[in-house]
């Protein structure tokens, strides 16, 4: 064969190799952030079963659905919920505009600075900063808020910026999956309008393929201009029983493959492992309080506990950060 | 250049335009059913306008949405939207199991053959038969009883299957639509569980792109299976004003070209058109008594009245479709 025909038939491989869903792992290690352990055993015999030409098993490309919890699984969620984070944050600048805010809970805590005193307050404390601080702002002003946030802002123990406080092996993971015609989601508790700003740009995950926790929105046109304006008030929590409800909801059609990291995402590996056909569930442990943190059964955030009990007995995958992970957060 | 060299390059290309986002326009009209009047030209040189190669207006693949209504806009909606009438059947179906629903509204005028009794009680009475004749379900048995009415049941006055009362035009332009790089999606009042189940296949839309009306689901553990059991209450009524919320809670970016043939779509077209750069919407207007149906201003389905008054004060592109439609409805 001569040269030049040579080039474009492999021009032409690579091509169709490009075009295809079912391309298959390339000869270079696609997870090199993983030890050889049992985890990543599992996971490339998952992949490769369902979607491996000549497989018995395999599964058609539209129905290669993936979906992953956020905090906890894609980024940390130590010392509190980076959400939770943000909002402090906007409390903290928002305070001036507000002077009633001093002596009302639990933003009065946050304003002198009383962290206890604040998360003594539960969830209902976290809701209603959540809630207040965003409330009224159309959802470009909040898209723009949080742009700029997670663009200064600063781990308060790692001093790394928030986009690099995701772990690499799941970064790996994500790109294996679509690598092998795989749609990736998110399916998080978090705030679907604080993921979506950057979870295109972090995870290669786009707008549309984010579910989360929502708040009510009105439209309304203002001046003459079409905005949406944020709710105080929740249309939708994204959450324990109401993952698998919001993947139905947003996805219309039952995942093959899960990954989560606590109680919160116990239902949607029971939903998507339930379903016939190969099936996989995945839970990130977090054993690492050298590189991370080390918390399960007993953590006010992330307890991984009645989902720790269902992965043993139905034998889903257990990924222990210490053992598993040869890096857990990018190197740059 | 030898016969061998030149396939594989042929094929080079061919493999290459498949693989873009930008594919131009192939040689043969991608809309033969329309007509060469002023709103296939302005579709055509709206969708070159930000998709052909070197437009000073070029807008990225990730931002090409579509999003089209579905009721009067992708398929017809008269006599009765179809899914009041596939829960009509249902009702029909299920009454034997339900001897208390012959003394109980809005029931008792359907099972007497008293159709103008059950219109009279108007949305109220169309919400109750929707929710009371599904709730208790679970999604997979609902999935079931639309696949089995679709695939069965005949329109009414035309007598043609259901997926057969799509509009032809329309069916081609969301083929060209994605042949130049579009994301389509169904942003519809009607239930997202319905539409979901002939979607993909009719319209080529995957379920993850159906956006509607949502009633409440619950996640329950039956017999050892996970299931989704619909209840009667509604979580979302994607219509109106809900239809930029649920454009924004599910896709998370604003489209740019926005189809729509009622004041339902107002909203949506008046969204999507306020964008930055170049926007597009279009109203199907019926006009057609003899192919289709007729109405506008007075009709209780379908009415076209505000947004009519809006589309023509902003530019919107209507369509005539007595006067712009070579066909109607497939041919098959």
């Amino acid at each position: 064969m001569g040269r030049l025909r040579g080039v474009t038939l492999a021009l032409t491989l690579a091509l169709l190799a490009g075009c295809s869903g079912d391309r298959a792992a390339t000869v270079a290690d696609p997870l090199p952030s993983w030890n050889d352990t049992a985890p990543k055993k599992a996971i490339v015999a998952f992949v490769e079963r369902v979607s491996k030409p000549g497989s018995a098993d395999l599964v058609p490309p539209a129905d290669r659905i993936a979906v992953f919890d956020n905090d906890g699984t894609l980024w940390a969620e130590r010392p509190i919920y980076f959400q939770l984070q943000f909002a402090l944050d906007q409390v903290k600048a928002l305070a001036p505009k507000h002077p009633e805010w001093k002596t009302r809970e639990p933003f009065n805590h946050l304003l002198a600075g009383d962290m206890d005193g604040f998360l003594a307050g539960g969830e209902k404390a976290v809701a209603a900063v959540l809630a207040l601080s965003h409330a009224g702002m159309t959802t470009d002003e909040f898209a723009a808020a949080v742009r700029d946030w997670i663009a200064t802002a600063k781990h308060p123990t790692t001093g790394r910026p928030y986009p690099r406080m995701t772990y690499q092996p799941m970064l790996e993971l994500l790109d294996y999956l679509r690598a092998n015609g795989f749609k990736t989601f998110i399916v998080s508790g978090g705030g679907v309008e604080f993921m979506r700003t950057f979870a295109e740009e972090t995870y290669g995950i786009p707008p549309e393929q984010v579910i989360g926790s929502q708040g009510k929105l009105r439209y309304e046109v203002r001046d003459g201009q079409p905005t949406l304006v944020k709710l105080p008030d929740i249309q939708f929590m994204d959450d324990g029983p109401g993952k698998p409800v919001g993947i139905q909801t947003f996805i219309g059609r039952r995942p093959i493959a899960a990954f989560g990291n606590s109680d919160g995402d116990r239902e949607m590996l029971e939903w998507t492992t339930a379903g016939r056909g190969p099936r996989f569930g995945l839970l990130v442990h977090h054993t690492d309080d050298v590189r991370e943190w080390a918390y399960d059964r007993d953590s006010h955030v992330g307890k991984l506990d009645k989902a720790w009990d269902e992965a043993v007995a139905k034998g889903w995958t257990i990924v222990s950060m210490k053992d598993d992970w040869k890096t857990v957060f990018p190197g740059k």
